[in-house]
């Protein structure tokens, strides 16, 4: 299991292609109402260090008047998702999505039996069937994800996220947000800024259900991406999707993800991961007051404990640079009152 | 002359791109003063058609427990913004700022003297130094779109756009946009719409200045557009501008543009030429009640007259879709009862 994460991790840029495009459904999604707004606006938080410093900075680009006033249409913020906004253990869960998504497919091909990394898959053995790496990854993404159009797509991820179960938690993948983060996007936006995802997953994997669940819209929604082509079947419209990487939003590519889809430069941005720092390098390198902060997995009991040695979310060199740039480093145990909404008040 | 224009008609892919960011700078742009919505949104269009047919469409998809109610979050409208916002005669103005920038940045490549195609540039044969087709395009892109970071390339464009003037008419570029469409912007922002430019041009070219001169942001606007790559200059975050396309938001890849930036079906887009066409399909083809529309070039007085066989914007095969499923269609001169602001009331 170690090794096929490592290997996930290794391959994420290319396995998390996505697409879509879908008018949001009327869905349910237990456990993700956000925050009642009146009197603190983060409830979920502890009274420490990481709230304080959330605060004031709200405060201070928000204070008509004030040397550090950010007018309401440059107030950007970006968040990562796969461990900022929901967990990613113990995988990131559009992977999880991929492997499901084989297993119902395999009626329809028979050939899979005999086919890897199909075959080991199917016999529940993922450590075989990514032996082979980074081939093996693209031929399950152009599989999964891939050879139908932009709507279909929507259906089968929104399909998918109303039923499948996280394996370890039993609860639905969108309750495996964190109520803290839920409250902050709302804190934000009640002071006006918009809020941005930018996340390394699949810009088409999340764009179905964000809206509903985080209050966040598709055109705020910036991720990785497969390329798509436009053709009329019969004479109707449709966007192909296409086994080809289009961009990997993940590192580096976040600034330019976050550029090519904004054109603003983000005055907070929030990560936790290493392929988050230079998002948060770049939010913190404009002028003015900026914010940067790193969601740090600190909690084995209500969540997951991990940084500096793991395959999925790896935290080693963003947290050497917030420990020396003085970015807010959020303690998930000792600063989050609670971490999912479903733990109850 | 005919023949550049046509040489970057058909190299207008390659031309057109661009990147960018920037918060938006105090800038004055004369006679892109928003209508006042008091009374008539829609002032500067005459009782024809074409207005009854706008005010027709935005009163079903806003009227509450009607059939044709489309929710809030999904009213979103996507502009052309050459031949569709503002003028593009008599040759795209991102192709005028090229030049422009040619001029400007000689006196720093005495070896341009002798090297083509800035050598005819120079003489001001814009014919001779087009004649070798798309390297000659590239090499002009390569030198004034391309070199700098995302924020000294923006600053570039609002020098030029600031003071650059229209070659016939001597205007300011931002002068030279049509103030019905304008009106029509504001019209459907005032009825919820979220309006969207999705644009042939160069999208770094666009964003500095859209939110001024048209009050969509900067996150609004989807375009052609360059590969960025972030880098750290000393310890400065910065994302330098590459000499290599990234993709071309033109025809049909309109719609796969759209849906990369936006995540959603528009249910009403706006277009002047044959580039637009399938953008206007993709809305046509969602569910419920959809609008198009295509602005005619009808006016050789107040503007220019054009369309099956100009070189710039050319309007022949959207046209005939236009007529066979009944889009509207804008005759400019008979439907705007003013074309630009600095005509007067």
């Amino acid at each position: 299991m170690e090794t096929s994460k490592r290997l996930f991790e290794t391959n994420r840029r290319r396995m998390l292609s996505a697409f879509a495009a879908l008018p949001a459904l009327p869905m349910l999604f237990p456990g993700s109402a956000l925050a009642d707004l009146g009197g603190d606006p983060l409830p979920s938080w502890n009274e420490t260090a990481s709230k304080k410093a959330i605060v004031t900075f709200v405060e201070r680009v928000t204070k008509q008047g004030s040397p550090d006033f950010v007018p309401e249409a440059e107030r950007i913020a970006t968040f990562d998702n796969d461990g900022t906004l929901w967990a990613e253990q113990p995988m990131y869960f559009q992977l999880l999505f991929a492997l499901d998504r084989v297993k119902l497919l395999a009626p329809q091909h028979p050939e899979w039996a005999t086919t890897e990394p199909f075959a080991s898959l199917l016999k529940g053995d993922v450590k075989g069937a990514l032996a082979s790496g980074e081939p093996a990854v693209m031929k399950i993404v152009v599989e999964t994800h891939t050879g139908m159009d932009s709507v279909e797509f929507s259906q089968i991820i929104l399909d998918w996220i109303a039923t499948a179960k996280h394996p370890t938690t039993g609860r639905l993948f969108t309750e495996m947000i964190y109520q803290p983060m839920l409250e902050l996007t709302a804190y934000l936006r009640a002071n006006a800024f918009k809020t941005f995802i930018a996340s390394g997953g699949g810009i088409d994997f999340m764009r179905p259900w964000t809206e509903k669940v985080y209050g966040i819209p598709p055109e705020q929604v910036v991720g990785s991406s497969g390329k798509t082509r436009f053709e009329l079947r019969d004479t109707r419209p449709v966007l192909m999707r296409l086994p080809e990487i289009d961009f990997i939003d993940d590192g580096p590519g976040k600034p330019v993800g976050i550029n090519a889809h904004i054109g603003r430069r983000p005055i907070a941005a929030f990560g936790n991961s290493d392929g988050d720092l230079q998002m948060l390098e770049w939010a913190k390198g404009g002028g003015g007051v900026r914010f940067a902060l790193i969601v740090h997995h600190t909690d084995a009991e209500r969540e997951w404990a991990y940084d500096r040695k793991s395959s999925v979310g790896k935290l080693d060199k963003a947290l050497d640079a917030a420990q020396a740039e003085g970015w807010t480093v959020v303690d998930m145990k000792n600063d989050w009152k609670r971490v999912f909404a479903f733990e109850g008040k």
